[in-house]
């Protein structure tokens, strides 16, 4: 049954709990004893007997017996396989050993049972760890497997080691990065959707940098050895703290957890032994799965973990989807793209907050009586007029607004406003583009939310160099300056899904459904307004170099992660770069700038990543490419994948 | 005027020889100076004046003033533009200079040049050498550009430097290799096809493994400076042995020569200036164009180059086609293709002499008159059964032979030359496959010419499997084993052209014209005939390591060539890897195993290859992966893009 009932996880996978368990005849019995005494959810069992080679079978009887199966595929009904059984692929195959015999046994009954499995309809098998850093010819065969398959999924079993650990490959002394494996595997497998990874999870942990580059892969399971429990005061199985946080991440990754071992309590209790310990226990614990207590422990991280941010279940209705950028030049906003926006509070009390310092900075107290010109140019249907006329309440000050907004069908909602609101004789309604308009004055104040996530992205840039004809000598420019930021993300998920190279994700998705970040954002381009620059020209060019932590080990760097920061008026900001990010927020999505051939990264080599914003005479574009550590071709070359219409 | 009246090279654009100029307002005069007096095919000219700078411009008169070009485009007519004219864009532009202004300047420049050139229908433009080893700018300008073109080439210039030598980014104290600059250049231009390198050869080179890279590379043109000439006893200008060679590789790869600098003829000659030499030369020298003794030397290597041997020139029919390997099982050969086959004398004379020493072994002396039965499977239109004959009548010794061949057609021309031979008694015909035929007796030797380009690729081994039950216990197969070959190539200007996976290429076209050769070719899979292993499986992998040499610096490996050689018994074979290839034979051409997505190799890391030879119930196919230094995806899977019937 279900860890428990969780508000906001009724559909995630990571509600499942599993359990490893060794070859048995009776599959059913197994099934039943696991399921009903001990309450996992399903079992990860064999489907072959493990003293099974065909090459012994065809010495013995010419290949005519039968196979060792654990039974036919009656003795469970198809929704018990389907349901509750993972097969697990006998242990000792070995497609890369220098024993050919060894090699073509492997071959045979990897394909044998992965066959079985996928006439059981079996949701699942778990393929074991490679046996040596040279993977090759299992992976080729596996992907030969992958290419036939229904709906199974081939679990690869991959062990999280420590990089500094002693290497699996004993003779040659070299280290093994388990990660590096899984690339390789991976790769050459040509990243199949069907093919992810069961991390087998021991009680040594790498470094958080190192974990962290799991999150961007498609890990479908954590098999948690008994080894790895520790034992509390009471003689209950329980887990470090590091281990606590790690299965948490588990859980917000939809990554299911199985139980692997034998129960370690016995010996854990002083002075028991087998015999001593079952008569002590009382009766209950008598009929009690040897895993039950690991699995409650595992059930209580499962409740007390934190409840879902109320930003979080906002955006998890978008989960699946991945979005295009507007055009907001090109196209008028739907009034629900309105309300969406409208619904971010947090915005516009930053919003009033900078234009009450503005005020109260450009009209002295002495001076309150004097009406300052404000203009909201972009005005939708009016929330920063109202932030604004909120503002010059809080400081006493006069204010006049223009309201200019190019949308036609906003402008019908904001003469109701005015009306509405009182606030004839104060807000004048401008249906016109800002670019375009000539104004019967000249503003003391220019407000405008024209940012996109990566700042510049949704012309704000050339708007405001637009609206500046009628923006004082010393007048002030709400928001100031803003900078885009960008950071290396693996994020292999998503990989295969991007048809178009560029959409929007959440940030907070970006890291705990999606991708790993593996360098921390750094400040792409600035623009400040008003623009007093010679030139005036809106293109920029940036050269970024990313190092990565030592302790990451190798990764693969899928794209980059765009977010921007916004000076609205001197100390008050607006962002949703991750380290300054304006907390419960949800206008803006981060943006993610893919790259068509991953990068991979080894330890200590750096990211040399150019970016550049280009201007044509009709629209806006970016293009971005990765010069080292190896070069790779530029990316969205004169705006052919995506630009912004002017 | 062209090079020279070259048997063969009536089509080469070798036979064209330029030479570069510095700016000059009069364009008409200069052309007609470097092509009349100078008699040069064409000038590479700049086309702006060289102090443009168009800052200055704007600030002088507010970017109203006409651009510096060269005269209009009536100066001279469209065919003399476009014939004789390439471009050659201001030398002073750097685009990834730190200096804003000059690098707006540049950028402005290239774009405007670039334009009139393409308005002026030029066949080509020489973009500047980049000023420092970044050069991303550099390249997403011209990759920008490079989308909006008509025909016009962009050649690069590159200085072909020895990696050893002093860099050309002094600052850094870093070596520049200059081919992975335009490795860099041409990935970051997603390796767009008008884009091409044009070489500055210097007076020193790099090593031979360094220069072989550029010959699989897009070079259009190599601009030999003055400085590189040597001055022979008579005062003429002369190159070395190297530059020699490397000039005859340029003729043989269609690389036009430029002749670039000043006349050094005047201070070689001991005692003389410029005006005493004027005078003591005579009457038609002093009409005489200062390069023109250049231009006559490279005439002279190009009338010295060695003629097309004769196999090169059946190739040439083939230069521009990639072909498909041939399905022998499945289809049956057309006329055309067993005409071709047998003009290849020196493949039947190997036959020959084989079946000859294996008679003589078989066959002592003292029982010559013993009949021997000779099975020729594969017989065709009959070569091996005239070979075999031939060997029976030097040896001789008394032979019976039966043709198998199950292709009706083939078998209609045995019939009719059975008796055009007088063969009535000694041959006898089967119109049957090979693999099904029920023969009345069995043989003591079976000859058979199965082999495709990479030996067992048209399933020689699974053909021959079938007849060995007709071959006695001691009889012998001819050919008796076989072993393919692979080496990691370089190949720019296939990559573009491969749709399909797999294609054949001439072996020698492979070196002289598409390709560079990286390390020495490695075997890959053997077959023995008779097959006496117990498992009789044909399915093979093989793992492989190449090592580049050392001072080859980095190489782009787009793929394998992939060779054979046969022994057709004891010390006689036959094959075309390189090293042993058997001479004047071309039944086989080279087949290529490309590569997805080509693998960078720094200099000191190797490539870890793997391949399979993978057999099904239907067919036979390969599959291969590089696994070092980077793991790249698994090729061919399951032989969905290339597959031999059975």
């Amino acid at each position: 049954m279900p860890l428990g009932d969780k508000p906001g996880w009724e559909k995630s996978e990571s509600r499942y709990c599993g359990v490893e368990a060794e070859f048995d005849d009776d599959i059913a019995n197994l099934l039943s004893f696991n399921l009903n005494l001990g309450a996992f959810d399903f079992v990860v069992a064999p489907l072959m007997n493990p003293t099974y080679r065909p090459s012994l079978v065809q010495a013995n009887s010419g290949g005519t017996c039968v196979l060792p199966f654990a039974g036919s595929d009656l003795v469970l009904s198809p929704s018990q396989w389907s349901s509750h059984v993972v097969g697990k692929i006998s242990h000792w195959i070995d497609l890369d050993s220098e024993d050919e015999t060894l090699r073509m046994d492997s071959e045979t009954t990897l394909k044998q049972e992965i066959a079985w499995a996928n006439h059981l309809s079996l949701q699942a098998c778990l393929l074991p760890s490679p046996k040596s850093k040279s993977c090759a010819n299992y992976a080729r065969c596996v992907n030969q497997i992958l290419q036939g398959l229904n709906n199974i999924q081939l679990w690869l079993r991959i062990p999280l080691t420590k990089i500094d650990d002693a290497s699996m490959d004993a003779n040659s002394g070299e280290l093994v990065d388990s990660w590096e494996q899984w690339n390789s595997f991976r790769i050459l497998c040509e990243h199949h959707s069907q093919l992810s990874v069961a991390l087998d999870v021991l009680s040594s942990l790498p470094s958080v940098h190192s974990l962290g580059r799991w999150f961007g892969e498609s890990v479908r399971a954590a098999i948690i050895s008994t080894d790895t429990f520790l034992t509390n005061a009471r003689g209950y199985p329980c887990l470090s703290k590091r281990h606590q946080n790690l299965i948490w991440g588990f859980f917000n990754h939809s990554i299911q957890v199985v139980v692997s071992g034998t129960s370690l309590r016995n010996t854990a209790a002083p002075g028991s032994d087998l015999v001593t310990n079952h008569s002590s226990d009382n009766v209950e614990n008598l009929q009690k799965h040897p895993l039950r207590s690991y699995l409650d422990y595992i059930g209580y991280l499962f409740q007390k973990m934190d409840p879902l941010p109320q930003q979080e279940r906002y955006e998890l209705g978008y989960r699946d989807f991945l979005q295009s950028p507007l055009q907001p030049l090109m196209d008028n906003l739907e009034a629900q793209t309105y309300e969406t926006f409208e619904k971010d509070s947090m915005k516009y009390m930053q919003y009033q907050r900078a234009v009450s310092k503005a005020l109260l900075d450009r009209v002295p107290n002495e001076e309150a009586n004097v009406t300052t010109v404000l203009m909201v140019v972009g005005a939708g249907r009016g929330p920063l007029v109202r932030a604004s006329l909120q503002a010059a309440e809080e400081t006493g000050r006069k204010i006049k607004v223009y309201a200019v907004e190019k949308n036609p069908n906003a402008v019908v909602t904001l003469h109701s406003l005015v009306k509405l609101e009182g606030w004839e004789g104060i807000v004048t309604i401008i249906s016109c583009d800002m670019r375009y308009w000539d104004a019967p004055e000249k503003a003391d104040i220019l407000v405008s939310e024209l940012l996109g996530s990566f700042g510049d992205n949704e012309l704000s840039p050339e708007c405001l160099d637009g609206a500046q004809r009628f923006l004082k000598e010393d007048g002030i420019s709400i928001p100031s300056s803003y900078t885009s930021f960008i950071q290396p993300v693996t994020a292999s998920k998503l990989y295969n899904d991007v048809s178009s190279p560029f959409f929007f994700l959440s940030h907070t998705l970006s890291v705990f459904m999606f991708s790993a970040r593996l360098a921390p954002p750094q400040s792409v381009f600035e623009f400040t307004h008003p623009n007093n620059s010679t030139t005036k020209s809106n293109e920029r060019y940036k050269k970024l170099l990313f190092e990565l932590p030592d302790d990451t080990g190798s990764a693969m760097v899928h794209g980059f992660a765009g977010y921007f920061d916004a000076v609205l008026y001197k100390d008050v900001h607006l962002g949703i770069e991750p380290s300054t990010a304006t907390p419960n927020m949800f206008s803006w999505f981060a943006i993610f700038f893919p790259l068509r051939t991953p990068v991979c990264m080894k330890p200590g080599s750096s990211l040399e990543v150019h970016f550049w914003r280009c201007c044509g005479s009709s629209k806006v574009w970016y293009e971005w490419c990765v010069a080292a550590p190896t070069p790779g071709a530029m990316h969205n070359t004169n705006g052919r994948s995506y630009w912004v219409g002017l």
